[in-house]
């Protein structure tokens, strides 16, 4: 198991009165014990509790050559992984439950264990993952440096005459040259009109001379997520289309600016929120600002106005305000990832901000 | 909503007295609705009772332009749905929650409704989807018609040099030139040695002469999965791997003509698992011989001994035995789905089973 990480876990269970807690979630299993394991339908369980006890109940069609570190207990599939679990089990009162768990599996946990009550442990599991450690915060570097790049090979791309499609499965096609075959969610590579549109979703469209192009892009490296935005233009930009784009890149500055332990995340949103909504286009600005992440593109903890948590060194989080208005063909959307520091933040995307006017 | 799917549910509801439910799974909520709604880490909740109550809760980040034939309940980030949703409800003790429900979710509905005794619902909703009508049989089958046409254009690349990467792309860039965007998993494009490994994650190897390939492909069309595999040969082929061939389909075969109406599922994996046995190479067919399919490429509903549950018309599931020897270079499998009609199944797959050999 990675210690440091059970034993974050550990401290925060006494902290919180919780004797035990049940994991079913592969993602964080795989953050405990560095070892992906897909069970499918079938279930699988890492049991952790405060008196030092640590074991997995996993399906024998699951074989696991690599030890662990904690006790493995097989089941087949004409036996009963719940019914086994709660055997093992100590008889405490609160049990923790990860917040994903299947209701089939936990309907048939309570049945096993009337006299339990369960408990969420999200707050647990998710404020110890939103602190990256060491090792995390040097994978999130390493993709979202080939976010960057990918990004620099992508952008003259967006005058070739691609659909979105085409232009979609580009990105996939560059992520590969650098190995990384997973990503972090579908591309948006969305022209002019369609880039305003908060649902659209990828099609035929081929961009036209002076049409924005949103490119939102990511890919999981060493199993982290890297996710970042910029927004071009094909061929010329006019004066209004440049306006919107320098509003969104001073918010995308003013955001991170006060991306530092101490504020919360909420003063992060307020940052670039109030300066768009100073420009009179506040309306546009449609989403909170980011989102947490790191072994998934989507982690708990927002950057928006119904998140006051204080922030700490070593969260990641994205900062991504953007500016839509469908009325004027126009989307400009700038992301980049934030990792604090002591006094403030490493900006994980080194690509350039400024207004960048694709010519053939 | 569709009227057939909804009404079969509340029959079964009716039949094992259960007053309501709960359900959270996209899925199921697009299968009795007809709307596809992705609510990410939002709460979202269908709610059935059989006195004729039909609500659904859904934050007002999802707007639905169309009627979908319940009433909607909306809430707001700075509101609790599952709050909402318990006041909703009425108070009967039975509460069934689908088998996909997130703890997160379950934990505090349970809280807000202590009295409630939640059951999972699979057993009904499952039951129920098992049965396909007839707009997703004609769906199923035309998403089949792209898979074979997919599979013919794919064989000949097999001799193209193509890593297996490679080859992966191109089964999604060939179901491209039909419309279909999403495949139903991870094609699997395996040669040789790495086609009988059943822990191969696709990697950079390339195909050589007398290399059998696994080719196990399947896409979302009209959001029905299909999913296929053919085992073909470059270049020459063994007379031992063609006996091994010959013995898998003859079991894909045998397996086949078990499916229909009145037998169990459970009779189709011994029809095609005793035939591989008396050929003495029963421990190298190391799965189950399918698994039921339709908006999910892996639906309840297994072919396995483990199930002895009766066929029924309208259910679809893969028939797809296979032989794996690592140590003769060799993996075989021959996938088909079938559709039990009154009197057997039609087979969706038209794609011949005869061996092919790929010459360049």
């Amino acid at each position: 198991m990675v210690e440091n990480r059970v034993e974050r876990i550990l401290a925060a269970m006494k902290e919180k009165n919780l004797p035990h807690l049940v994991i079913t979630d592969p993602v964080v299993i795989f953050y405990l014990t560095d070892e992906w394991i897909h069970p499918g339908e079938r279930f699988l369980a890492l049991y952790l509790h405060v008196d030092g006890t640590r074991k997995m109940v996993i399906n024998t069609l699951l074989p696991q050559e690599r030890d662990l570190g904690l006790e493995l207990v097989w089941y087949n599939d004409n036996q009963d992984g719940v019914k086994i679990l709660s055997e093992h089990m100590k008889k405490d009162e609160l049990l923790g439950i990860d917040k994903v768990c299947a209701a089939g599996f936990l309907i048939k946990l309570q049945g096993f264990l009337p006299n339990a009550k369960c408990v969420n442990t999200s707050d647990i599991i998710d404020g110890v993952r939103q602190i990256k450690d060491e090792v995390e915060k040097e994978y999130m570097r390493e993709s979202s440096a080939i976010n960057d790049k990918v990004m620099g090979d992508l952008i003259p791309w967006v005058t070739k005459g691609l659909t979105e499609y085409e232009l979609s499965a580009k990105v996939a096609e560059l992520f590969a040259k650098y190995g990384v075959r997973t990503m972090s969610f579908d591309p948006i590579t969305a022209y002019g009109r369609n880039a305003a549109s908060p649902h659209h979703e990828t099609d035929d469209s081929k961009g036209k001379r002076g049409d924005c192009v949103v490119l939102d892009i990511g890919g999981m490296y060493k199993n982290y997520a890297s996710d970042m935005t910029r927004t071009v233009f094909i061929g010329e930009v006019s004066d209004r289309h440049r306006e919107i784009y320098e509003i969104v890149k001073e918010a995308n500055a003013r955001g991170r600016a006060m991306a530092k332990p101490g504020n919360k995340m909420s003063d992060v949103d307020s940052a670039a929120r109030d300066y768009i909504e100073s420009k009179g286009l506040g309306k546009y600005f449609t989403h909170r600002t980011g989102h947490s992440i790191g072994l998934e593109t989507h982690e708990a903890g927002d950057v928006s106005q119904a998140n006051d948590a204080i922030i700490k060194v070593g969260q990641c989080f994205s900062v991504e305000p953007g500016i839509y208005i469908a009325e004027e063909n126009i989307g400009v959307r700038i992301e980049d990832l934030v990792l604090i520091t002591e006094d403030g933040c490493e900006v994980l995307n080194k690509y350039p901000r400024d207004l960048i006017v694709v010519k053939d």
